[in-house]
């Protein structure tokens, strides 16, 4: 076996201890492994060895055509995985940001709001929403994201859902994160329709644009999609082979969670309004909690998801960015940690499991990415950070040093 | 006269409204100037030119020589100014960050707190602090600050005291940025001494240390630096020719801000707590205001300066990160303006005068950066930004495309 790259004398190796490819609760959750002087050996892109750098450089010894990147002082992870994104889109909502400023409330709740980035993004071309989209992964990766789940739902209407869904495509074949596609058209009601007229026309959208996609997600929330429709659509998009999303219990409990539970849906997201209920539920059902704090705190909502609770409960916690123009707009997961500290006072190793393997669970491709194991792709982050605790306590700025994705280096080295 | 540098096509290029060397209140202080399809031309370090591309053109056509910056689609402002913070330290503090995440309160009240850097300073060489307060000043700059006031105030002891200064000097001239020192001798109490003793200590190291430091600062609160003993050294070091600025009610209402009005400081900063008298006093005088989101947001003090309160009164705001490792680690200035906007509601406009004109003018150094205009040093940042109001929106990710200090490209182009 050739050894393409090792990665040697971390000053801290830090991986989730799952060993399968379930999410992570209880105390494995908060305590992902930290291996002092860690090292990692790498072989035709995936992970063929991870311990003490001792240890793996016993077991792998490098030959002349081996990579060895000297990570001293430095904190090496797993390549983090954002499981919720709305990255393709064009114009900008920077006069929504203004207006709030000024005392506008909430944003989903503006008038205009998702629908001036559906107008915007419907009158953009294919090679421009790549052009943009582009920029926008490029800015991930270079945060240390190197897989994410992206989302549909600023067309709305079958063309346009089609070109987003495509420009996914496009992207996935020609830069280097792993894209997971989501159809999202039931994320607002465009011009001229209504909850149930957009109900409608989802369903008679989902068996075109099914082939270009992996999950199925509805906003199913107060002033939003009910849990009526989000059944029939869910249903529906589960027949053609689409796994269950959901935007649940944002701006109200409407029961969304409990919807998720009962769906089998991977996940229910953001949850800032959530019932105790419904999370039992989820925890009952193995659904993850995607937790979003980029989102309540761009829109200054004063509150935040209840993950206290769900840790007592046992719901798996994921951790993302919603990047989106309007209420989150932000493509850096590390900034997310900083959030979910502060604001739902999660540890740094749960901020690392949650933006990891939990998050690639929620995906259901746990078994491949999320972890630093033998057999997992090799995505691989070496940071510009003593500690797993020095991340997310350093805010703001961007301390990714070398982003390693499928054992090829794709930022610094 | 040759024209070395010209930017031109900005989509935005925005300016302080100012026409003089004080800062800016009032109406003028939210709106600067902002020129569509803006150019700037750049002869010997300073601009000489300013305006739309066409007039900027036609005054000063380019040569053979002229480096000709396109920044068609982009936002183009001054340089932006820090004017408060800790650069030089060693250590780091993640401890103090997870011990919050646990329910320890505050920052500045915990033990250890700032002795923890305090030792770890003392404990570091002239080179280590070098090499490790360059790291941050370049992070600094790439976010697009090109002149930065530097605190001492990890030494607490005249050997340490001028090491750290001494550092700042040895950077000033071997990096990019503009440095302006500081002396903060009374940061705290070091093991071993009490305010009292503190306070002689500082004033017997004030000759010492005045020729290496241009400022004064104190640590004026409750339960830190007594508004007599802050009176005291600010008025031996005023007789050394240093100006002074106060760490003024971030944690109590103690008086300091009008403290600071009654000894002409040049700027009173955090002011969490500040009174309604503290306020007038400093209106009165012309005591700049500066703003330091970064730190209740870092400690969820749950508090945030009184801006509004501030704004009608017409005391002059500047805007700061407050970086150091125990309360607010960050180097960001956008980022600064991004919690501005959310938490103390100030607007774009305020913002980009707050971290410019207003900044230089409680540095002393209005007549020299901050604004576009002729004469003025050739400090300029090409955004990745479609305009003024972009900026702060999309956050937590470096929207720096290029940085021109004293005329030269010191970041991308």
């Amino acid at each position: 076996m050739t050894i393409d790259l090792l990665i040697i004398h971390a000053a801290e190796l830090v991986t989730p201890s799952a060993d399968s490819p379930r999410p992570l609760v209880g105390e494995a959750f908060g305590h992902p492994h930290r291996i002092a002087d860690g090292a990692v050996a790498v072989s035709g892109g995936h992970i063929v060895a991870v311990g003490p750098t001792d240890a793996v450089m016993q077991a792998c010894p490098p030959t002349a055509e081996t990579v060895v990147l000297e990570a001293s002082g430095r904190l090496v992870t797993p390549g983090l995985v954002d499981s919720h994104t709305h990255a393709a889109f064009a114009g900008d909502r920077s006069r929504d940001f203004v207006a709030r400023i000024h005392g506008a409330r909430g944003d989903k709740q503006m008038s205009g709001g998702i629908n001036t980035t559906v107008a915007a993004t419907r009158a953009a071309g294919f090679d421009e929403l790549v052009t943009l989209t582009g920029e926008r992964l490029a800015r991930m990766l270079a945060h240390g994201t190197t897989t994410a789940e992206v989302k549909s739902g600023y067309g709305l209407d079958l063309a346009n859902e089609r070109k987003i869904l495509q420009v996914y495509a496009y992207l996935a074949a020609h830069q280097p994160l792993t894209l997971l596609p989501t159809f999202l058209g039931a994320h607002a009601v465009p011009p001229g329709f209504t909850l149930e007229t957009q109900t409608e026309a989802v369903l008679a959208m989902l068996p075109e644009v099914a082939p270009l996609a992996r999950f199925v997600d509805v906003f199913c929330d107060e002033g939003y999609f009910t849990l009526d429709q989000t059944r029939r659509i869910l249903q529906a998009a589960q027949a053609l082979g689409l796994r269950a999303r959901i935007h649940a219990d944002e701006l109200g409990d409407v029961g969304a969670a409990a919807l998720a539970a009962e769906m089998g849906a991977l996940s229910a997201d953001h949850l800032l309004c959530v019932s105790d209920a419904g999370m039992q539920a989820m925890a009952a059902a193995g659904v993850v909690a995607i937790i979003l704090p980029g989102t309540p705190f761009y829109l200054n909502l004063g509150r935040v998801a209840p993950v206290g609770r769900m840790r007592e409960l046992g719901v798996p916690i994921a951790l993302s960015t919603d990047f989106n123009p309007g209420s989150s707009f932000s493509e850096s997961l590390p900034l997310m940690m900083t959030l979910a500290c502060l604001h739902n006072h999660m540890t740094p190793g749960e901020c690392l499991t949650a933006t990891t393997h939990n998050a690639a669970a929620s995906l259901g491709i746990a078994d491949q990415v999320g972890r630093l194991a033998p057999g997992m792709q090799a995505d691989i982050v070496i940071w510009d950070a003593p500690s797993l605790d020095y991340l997310p306590s350093h805010f703001g700025v961007n301390l990714v040093e070398t982003v390693i994705k499928s054992g090829r280096i794709v930022v610094g080295g």
